[in-house]
């Protein structure tokens, strides 16, 4: 491993924010492709869930993991959106969420972003490895929204367009 | 946007490194739960490809993309798998590959990482978002063959097992 393998880095919080939001938008492209019919009921792999119910899942992580970076230590439970239920409440809260990262993620710094800590079970981590997390853990299941969609019917927004 | 956001970079070549490394190993212990005679003909949601397919996709851009990162300005196309059509071949070319990558990332200067050539069709970028796109790229198919593994009656790995 060179020196500057292991001693430069080269990703800035800025460029990994802007990683994220390409990803966010690509999400919330497919999600616009569901039919309101079928978000939250078609389920044709169980005992995966429905697209809905993942899209939830991914949402649920964002604010309570920007939180976390923000006042340390303390890691609340995903946040409960029992109450959206359709394809408009899902697509409001998406862009609040998103709203909420723009405003949010400048304000942490860079060097609180290496800080280490033992956040949801994982074992302790750099705090970017947690929104790298997020952000794999969004790829997954929208991929797997991409196959619910063919199995519709429907064709997928181009993955490589952000 | 703090200063700190836009000028201290926070994830080193061996972080993005560890980090592809751990999705390859997932990716091929999705590959392994794969029926061999599944893996190139199973197609549940065409016009999307066999999870055989897909990952030929995956291995066929890393080796030309790490050339690129060598060589500079030398982008050849994907490599061609069409001789590797059996799960056995196809383990043994992903080893393979692995191996050229933890041989080959550690000589690519942290610099160079940060030079900007545009590849592939894509517009100029610093060519760790190159990387960043083939890792996005494994993560997005090896989640659609988790759909096809749980179509098939099997469980996938634990996503969040690296």
């Amino acid at each position: 491993m060179t020196q500057t393998q292991t001693q430069t880095a080269i990703i800035t919080p800025a460029e990994l924010l802007a990683h994220w939001q390409g990803h966010l938008g690509l999400t919330r492209r497919t999600l616009e492709l569901f039919p309101e019919e079928s978000l939250f009921t078609f389920t044709p792999a169980p005992p995966m869930r429905s697209f809905g119910t993942m899209t939830l899942e991914i949402l649920g992580m964002i604010r309570p993991t920007l939180e976390g970076f923000k006042n340390g230590g303390e890691w609340s439970t995903e946040l409960d959106y029992k109450n959206v239920a359709n394809k408009a409440a899902l697509l409001e809260a998406w862009d609040e969420t998103v709203a909420y990262l723009a405003e949010t993620w400048p304000k942490i710094p860079a060097s609180r972003l290496l800080e280490e800590e033992a956040a949801y079970g994982f074992p302790a981590c750099s705090l970017f490895h947690l929104a790298l997390y997020l952000i794999d853990n969004e790829i997954h299941h929208r991929a797997q929204g991409f196959v619910y969609l063919r199995l519709l019917g429907i064709e997928p927004p181009s993955f490589y367009q952000r």
